[in-house]
Formats: structure tokens, sequence, C-alpha cells
């Protein structure tokens, strides 16, 4: 079956409170997307038809085996090489893929990925990985793909600007800035109630120096975080999985992991219900304020993070036994997933809006979830507890 | 517990595909909204917080009994009186949600419904009903509301203009112009996997005759409609169905039914899958190109329309065995019906947006929904002519 990864899912810009020159880079994009007319092994529509929409988007071509690298071999050769950040950077997420499937496997038992490999005409592709229904997690999705695009000009113009990797405006003509973006994407959900949610994500983002304007510099940007949604707390967990985001960041910047838990909390944001998703974690976007080798290899940590954060709170919860309440409170809290992803992820409603491949974008999205009319927890009740942190965030360590 | 069923369940305006000219009426408000900054029986914020959005929202007060009327006795008598067209759509709508509901109640046997009644201090209020966990039903929820509110000159200049109801632009100065809606607001979803979930929703919404333009017309707008979303197609309900929506629309015009199926088609479209989330019914906004006594008759005639449409369907489904199988794939179409009201719904994106009540304007989701990675349903199956009507809207009659 031909399936997809798409490039949205590579995006989960956030409102950065520190860095907010490139926040306008993905939505202002005005090219035309064409949508083919037909689905495979679905329903044919009988009138073609075509979404408009921000972005242009290559339709993706299914491939029946992994390729050495998704990286176009006809860019220049700096940026294509294998030591390049973008080659390196490539690596690392297909290793990181590779890893936290492994782990996930070996824990669930009975599940197994299914593997979907493509690629676009004009280069780049990922890989995407689903399992469903297994003995632990009841939906796990690690996507991760790499994107060639175009961007328009005064997205580059804002994305640009005062810091790190900038340069001076003047040496920019007015053009479309073609782009390079690759990233992994996972969002994990156990079946047992007392098993948090994962999501992580880290992306890496270049444009090309542009060709009309020597001297003009490539821009490059890193982002992503790694979050956890329980539906009830255990402290024990919550703080192993905060201290292991606050040694992955300490390595690299005493000021990363205050900075980006809380940007992890303002992101992760429900506004119309006042509440968080979950319980935060790690979060930023736009970074290119450090060095650039740094913040490679603090992405890359970042990514071995996620099996020593998340694997052991998973042995010790997966087969607590529950009852048929704890699942139900489980599933609200799911139903609050679903409407942070399709009301608020800016990477999930960027990629609906422009047209990605749905299936991938959508793994995000719980097995199952569940709404009850004007549900209150009752007061200092483990639920009470649990929507009380999402409330008033805390400090875990 | 105080609940109230929100101002923006009133509203599902479409992009209209004959009267555009009053779209931009709902979008375009620009006052602040004050959120309190504590919630009854949930945890308390620490830090009061605001929303600003588009529109001036009064936090509602729970009220102990129904009253007579939510028309505020202030206004000029004309249209405060019970013969007013403000009067006759809230007793109309009222009288329709104790028709529905007493239906409702007597098919499922065991599910009562709950009422919360609520005002709001500057007039207005609201009657919302839930029946959840019924015999037959999941959920199904009856609102009705009546807003009073203020809407920015533009939009009121916007909403005027060339037909029915419109006066000559030059007559209105610049300044906040009031505005008066109500509405009724109702989704039902069975429990059985053969019985469709429905959806209606009648609004009648007019502004004050401007107090600083002597000789500025009232403006009034009607708009609503009733759509089906079964997860298996007999053909013999949908034929019912669309058989009593289009004699509800040939007692006032010929052009009612085809016209406002196809609106329904294009309102309930889920871009992103190229697929409607049901098989549709009548839909019709902004509608004031025709005799004001005549649309409120057909609103009412409408409305009329919903239990002899719907009930008999639901007679004959609601005890047909079923397999895990077919419960699977109507949680499926569950989560679509997420999909939509999340992402596209205006009434419900508005209501996210300006602070409305959130489990009143939520009520419109299903009790429990799933996502399954790429699920295609095989070619030719039950599902997946369900699929395809869905995707190629059909003619019913």
């Amino acid at each position: 079956m031909p399936v997809a990864v798409s490039s949205p899912l590579l995006f989960t810009p956030s409102p950065a409170p520190q860095t907010r020159k490139s926040r306008s880079l993905l939505p202002s994009q005005t090219l035309t997307l064409r949508r083919p007319a037909t689905f495979s092994a679905r329903p044919r529509l009988a009138i073609p038809f075509s979404i408009r929409a921000a972005v242009a988007i290559e339709k993706e071509i299914p491939e029946n085996e992994r390729p050495e690298t998704f990286l176009r071999a006809a860019d220049d050769s700096a940026a294509a090489a294998p030591t390049s950040v973008r080659g390196r950077f490539e690596r690392m997420i297909r290793e990181a893929q590779d890893e936290v499937c492994a782990a996930i496997e070996a824990v669930d038992g009975g599940g197994k990925f299914k593997e979907d490999v493509w690629s676009r005409p004009g280069g780049g592709g990922g890989i995407s990985r689903v399992l469903q229904d297994g003995g632990v997690w009841e939906k796990a999705g690690v996507n991760v793909s790499v994107v060639y695009g175009v961007m328009p000009p005064e997205a580059y113009r804002a994305a640009k600007g005062e810091s790190g990797a900038g340069g001076d405006d003047s040496s920019v003509k007015a053009g479309p800035v073609p782009f390079f973006a690759a990233g992994i994407s996972s969002v994990l959900h156990p079946k047992n109630p007392f098993a948090p949610t994962l999501h992580f994500n880290y992306r890496y983002f270049e444009t090309d120096a542009p060709k009309d304007a020597p001297g003009a510099p490539r821009q490059w940007w890193f982002g992503g975080g790694t979050d956890l949604t329980p539906a009830y707390i255990f402290e024990e967990d919550v703080k192993h999985f905060h201290t292991i985001q606050k040694q992955a960041c300490d390595q690299f910047d005493s000021s990363f992991y205050p900075r980006f838990k809380k940007w992890c909390d303002d992101y992760f944001f429900i506004k119309h219900r006042g509440e968080r998703r979950g319980l935060g974690g790690i979060f930023f976007d736009d970074l290119n304020d450090c060095d650039q080798e740094m913040l490679l290899a603090f992405s890359t940590e970042c990514a071995k993070s996620v099996v020593p954060a998340y694997i052991p709170i998973i042995e010790r919860r997966k087969d607590v036994p529950f009852t048929e309440q704890h699942k139900a409170w489980q599933q609200l809290r799911r139903g609050r997933y679903v409407e942070f992803n399709l009301v608020y992820d800016r990477g999930t409603t960027f990629g609906l809006k422009t047209g990605g491949r749905i299936e991938s974008i959508l793994v995000s999205l719980p097995l199952t979830a569940r709404w009850e009319y004007d549900h209150q927890p009752e007061e200092g009740s483990e639920e009470w507890k649990l929507l009380d942190a999402c409330i008033n965030p805390k400090e875990w360590l």
C-alpha cells in the first residue's frame, strides 16, 4: 500500500517566547498545491478537485527500499556531503528512528512496526513506521522525512535578521528561496491508563545560499522537544522524565532546561480549556542563536534521551491493573490530545491546510478518545490532581 | 452545577455559495473577552488569565428555572413583543427543543435529559439539555439560546447591502451595531452503528435599528439546516430523510431543496480528507432574500420536520445486531465527525476562539471516536460504499 510520511510532520513551530523572528516562515508561503484526483484503495473522486494552499508539496511516490540518503545528489557538493549538517542530521534522525522503534518493539512484545518508504520527484522523502494495537501500545508512530521546498522572499527576510546565522538584508534580492528540512516526529500512545503518552520531534531547517545574491548567507534553525502526557501522575515518573531532559540540556547550556521547559508549557496549551495537554518536558523552535555544531549535538543528545527518559516509565506501568474508570479518564485525556492537535498544533494545522499526507499527519491522534459532557473530577482525586497540574504547570525538579 | 449553552452554538455560518454578503459578520468583531479566572468544581488557576478574542461574550449565570422568555423587556416594545419575529422565533425553538427531547426520551427508553438553564446580565440566556449514555443514544445534546451582542460597523455595512432587507449605506453612521441572535442547535449520536447521527441547527439574527441613524433599517437573517451522518447506508433511510427535507422546502420554494442540499454538501466538507462528514440534508445561511414571514415559517417547518425525518430511522435501526467490526467503523466515522467539527465548523471554531462555554460548544463531539492508521475499506464493501457517498455526494431523490 503506498504510504508516505508527510513533510508537515516535521514542523511543529511554536509561538516562540524568545526567538520570534522566523515565525512567519511557514504560514506565509503562497504557492498552489496540486492534490491528486484519486486515492489508492479508496473510492475514486468523480470530479477532480484541487485545494489551494500556502505551500507546494509534491505528491510522494512509494519506494520498496530505504535509500542510503534522501539528500539530493544534484545539490552543491558541500550541502549534499555526508559530512554536511544536513547529512549528519539526516543520519542522526534515522538512527534515532531505528533505536526508538527497536526499544518499543522489545518492550511491546507482540506489536511490530509497519514501514512505508517514499520519495518525492524533486528530492527528499521519508520513512514512516507505525505499530498499531500492540501488546503495550495502542498506536505508536515514528516518522522521519526530508523535504526540499521553496519559500517566498518575505519569509526568508523575516527569518534572517538580527541573530546568529543572519547576514545583512541588502544582500538578498527578492525571489523565492529554496529550503531544506529534515526531522523525526513521533507519538506513542500506550494502552494502560497508568502508562503515559510520549511525543517527540526534532527538526533541522536550512535555506540554500541564494544564487542571485552572492555572499548572502545560508540560514539554518533547529527545533524540537520531548514531552510527556500521562493520565495519572506518578511523581517518580515525571521527575525521572524531566531529570533526563535536564541532563540532556545541561550538557550544553544551563539556561536550556528552564527556558525550554517553560516554552513547552506555553506551547502545549489548550486555550479553550485553560489547560495544557500534559505535563510538559522541553520544547524549542527556530533556534539559531548558538553555535550550529553545538545545536546539532544538542538535538542528537535530546533524541538519544528519548529511550532512557521513557522506556523505564513504561516498564513500570505497562502491567499495572486498572479499572474501567481509569480507562475512561485516560480516554477523556486522549480527547484533549485530539483537541490540541487538531485545533492548535502548528505542524498539524499546517499539514492539513497544505495537503500533506493526511494519514501521516494524523498518526499522532490516539486510536480512541472520549468526550463526556461537563465531566468534572472530584476535588482531591487522582484525576483532579492531573488536571490541576495541566492547569498550573509545576516545577518537577 | 452551573452550566450554560454558549452563544457560538447558534452560529454555523457557512461559505455561502449564493449569499456571500454577510459572511464577515462574526469573524470581524473586535472586542475583548473577559474569561473568568476560576472554574467551578475543577482545579483553580493559580494566575488569572485572559483570552483576547473577536467578540465580547458576557459570563453566563446559572438559573434555577426556565424564564418565560429570554428577550429583554427593556428593548423597544416592537422588538420585544411576543408577536415580534424575535419573540416568535424564540417560542418556536423552545417548542422544538421540547418536542425533540420528548421524542428522544420516548424512543431511548432509559436515558433522561439533564437540563441547565442560564442567563447573561445584559440579557439573553439559554437552556442546554444533554442525554448521555442512554439506551439508544450515547450522547444527545439539544440546546437553545438567545444572545444580545454588538458588532462593529464594518460588519454591519458588509451585512447590509444589495438584497432583501437592506437599506442604503449613506443612512448609517459609523458606530457599533447591537445585534440579537437566537437559535436551536442539536447533535444526536446513537450507539448502534446502523443508527445514524443527526445534526440540526436553526437560527435567527437581527440587528437593532441604529439609534444614531434615523431611518436606517433593522437587518435580519435566517440560517440553519438538518443533516444525516450514518456509518452505513440504508438507502431507504437516506431517501426517507431527504424526502422529508424536500417536502419541508417545497412548501415554500421549489428552488430551496436543490439549493440547500448542495449547500449542505459543500459546507460539511472535510477538506483534508476530500470527503463529507456524512450524507447531507439541507443547509442555508445568511438568508434574507425572501419574505421574512415566509422564512420564519420555513425555519419552523424545518424544525418541525426533525422528528418525522429522524425518529422512524432510529426505530428501524436501534436494535439491529452488529459486530465489533461494525462498531469500529462507526467509531472511525465519529473520528471524522470530530475532525470536521474541530477543524472546519465555523460555529465550533468561532466558539473556541471567543471563549464561549466549552462544554456546550463541544457537546457536539461524540462520546467516543477512533483513528486507525491508514484504514482503507475493502473495495465494494458496505464501508467503502459509505465512504464513496461521502466523497461523491449523491442525489438521493
